[in-house]
């Protein structure tokens, strides 16, 4: 792995207990030298998490020094005492880091309505605080110890000149992948040495996630603690500038990004944020294929995202590719019942390249081809064009298996 | 079998040769021996087949006499000639019972995208209206032509007396169950002989099916044929009439049900499609749970529609059932994202009758037990309880087990 920490970041990740199995890591610190700006994107649902209503009250900030991220134990559905627990471990993740109790930022994923295990919790920060470090294998540790049933640690990253300067972005995420009492949750955290105001980063979180986190779907479930945190420290700058280098303190003197250089660090940020998110589905539970939905031809990006999402979202569609079927009736009657206002007639559709329905019919294709294509290659491509408008959106998606079934079915509380 | 076809009407099912097992009956006719009230409803999806295209044109309608109905072939996204297809289809069944080409209906459900075959359609027609009966055999036989992979025929009905005239209603309804190249499609059609307006029988029937039929739920997968058809032919009301007994060009003369009459057919005609939409996720395929989802204390019946709909669709939901898993936090957390405004921490829930969470916390219960009760009985109950108003609504569906993932993924087209 090439991937490296953003100057001014180190890393850690161990087993504190949460989760049953010592063979794996369940809880991460990731800290900023210097307070960093940090912006957020939360899950939508109603039904939040103690963690996720914590860090949105926080963020946008621009004095992040610590976030520190548990997995096994959600910290979701859990009343007062949940809020009260994950205020808890914000201050002792900032008190481990010499920090002030407000300058962390949490996250949790797990078992969703068991109350946290706060003494775990405790002595988890404490003997990650001890292993921070910023070589690869302290990135690696962190990535880990955020899975859940993810198969692979999700790590991506960009080496690049932003404004003249040698720039980092790298993240993290885990998976929408989901088992017995476990919720489908979905955590990034991507740390940057770039220098932004707050509200630039902020902004440029929103777009990003949004064709990126935004476009991604195992089984439509909404997790309570869906979240994609920003963390930008600025320490990109100040390693250029030889006058500020060792000094952390003089931090205020670098200077944010804007203009060009604002753009070139947004279109990054979009890039790093689309390979994380693909990672997603590309790890889904039980899953054989990554399916990319492109639906152009829409009058609005709004509609082609819905019309992309219900396809995403069919298990017909989701079955048809687990099975490498070409089964594109599946496809063309989800689009039709997106709750978006089409001419049925203009409908074109594309399997891994091959045409399969023209125009609002269907046309004569090989079917044992395609079949095999499906069944070649992991990556299934679906090309839907209407002719609405100029509008298109991508999608990413999981195929459903038995497998996955099993392992959401068979599991017990 | 108790069921009988209401006075008047006759049936028949028939093999044509549209299916490739000679063991199973593919084409129904059902004939009115009078001009009958004729309400439909219909799919929403934008992406309709031609026989919904059909009637629709046609309904509401005073004057049918026969609804032809084939499985095995949808004449779905099969463009004009589809449309031309289903005109002829109809024309065909006219003529075999003696009646006007308009004055018959048809339904498809089967295969998408492929072209009708038209001369077995042609042939088995006049096979079906050589064998039209009104005894219980022959009610069958066009119950089972419908079927696709439904593991049983589906009949529900009643005999009660409205309006002082004992009247039966008589339904058959296959199921939202699909493999390989076939649809998810419903279809229905309630006959009775009970006599009605024509603008009454669309609304009695749109009144029915929005608490029947729309409120269940396989795979939310949206056919491009689903139909519900109420056909009401009054031969009742002349059957009681010695003087009309046998005198079937004096229908005219029958008076339509009003008042307290109408309320009661509709109550009746209620209690048959709720029956009959039941029987469709009983029989969903490789479904081990009919899961009823009651969701009370919502400002609007939408509201607890969208959010039963939204826990009946959350595939999470769907498995922890087929793995008799109390798992209520994937209950919860997909209410929160149904889109309904609510306060989360007045949320409260029963599994099959026991408390599991309450006013936005956790319980202590038994999850053995709780585990117990679920597989134990092949129907579960999800009662969801808000404190925002006084509306309710229920939701029907099925557990999702690998063997559904098995029959769509491994059929091939």
């Amino acid at each position: 792995m090439n991937l490296r920490l953003p100057q001014g970041f180190r890393a850690a990740g161990v087993y504190s207990g949460v989760k049953r199995s010592e063979s794996k890591l369940d809880l991460s610190l990731v800290v900023s030298d210097r307070p960093a700006v940090a912006a957020g994107v939360y899950t939508k649902n109603l039904v939040c998490a103690a963690p996720v209503k914590l860090d949105r009250e926080r963020t946008p900030s621009d004095s992040i020094r610590v976030v520190a991220i548990n997995s096994g134990c959600a910290n979701a559905c859990t009343g007062d005492q949940g809020d009260a627990d994950a205020r808890q471990m914000a201050a002792w993740a900032a008190d481990a880091v010499g920090a002030q109790a407000e300058q962390a930022l949490i996250m949790s994923t797990g078992v969703i309505g068991a109350m946290m295990p706060m003494e775990k919790i405790r002595a988890g920060i404490q003997a990650a605080a001890k292993q921070l470090g910023d070589d690869e294998q302290s990135l690696d540790n962190a990535a880990r110890g955020i899975m859940t049933t993810d198969t692979v640690p999700k790590l991506r990253g960009r080496e690049v000149t932003i404004g003249g300067i040698p720039t980092r972005i790298t993240g993290m995420a885990k998976g929408a992948a989901m088992i017995g009492p476990n919720m489908a949750t979905m955590l990034s955290l991507v740390m940057t040495d770039a220098c932004l105001r707050k509200q630039d980063a902020q902004a440029a979180l929103v777009d990003a996630v949004d064709e990126s986190f935004h476009c991604i779907s195992v089984d439509g479930h909404m997790s309570t603690n869906d979240t994609v945190i920003l963390i930008a420290n600025g320490a990109a700058s100040a390693y250029v500038d030889e006058s500020l280098r060792d000094s952390h303190s003089r931090l205020g003197e670098t200077r944010p990004l804007e203009g060009k250089g604002l753009e070139d660090f947004r279109t990054t940020l979009f890039e790093v944020c689309e390979d994380l998110a693909q990672s997603i589905p590309a790890d889904g539970e039980g899953a054989t294929h990554l399916i990319t939905v492109e639906v152009h031809g829409c009058r609005s990006r709004q509609d082609a995202l819905k019309i992309g999402k219900t396809i995403a979202d069919s298990p017909l569609v989701k079955t048809a590719i687990a099975g490498a079927d070409p089964n594109w009736g599946r496809v063309v009657s989800a689009a039709g019942y997106a709750g978006v206002q089409f001419n049925p007639s203009k409908v074109t559709l594309y399997l891994n390249g091959l045409l399969l329905y023209e125009r609002g019919a269907p046309v004569d294709f090989d079917a044992e081809a395609v079949s095999k294509s499906i069944a070649a290659d992991r990556d299934t491509s679906i090309v839907l064009i209407l002719e609405e408008g100029k509008a298109a959106a991508r999608f990413w998606t999981t195929d459903l298996t038995a497998e996955y079934v099993r392992l959401n079915a068979d599991y017990h509380t």
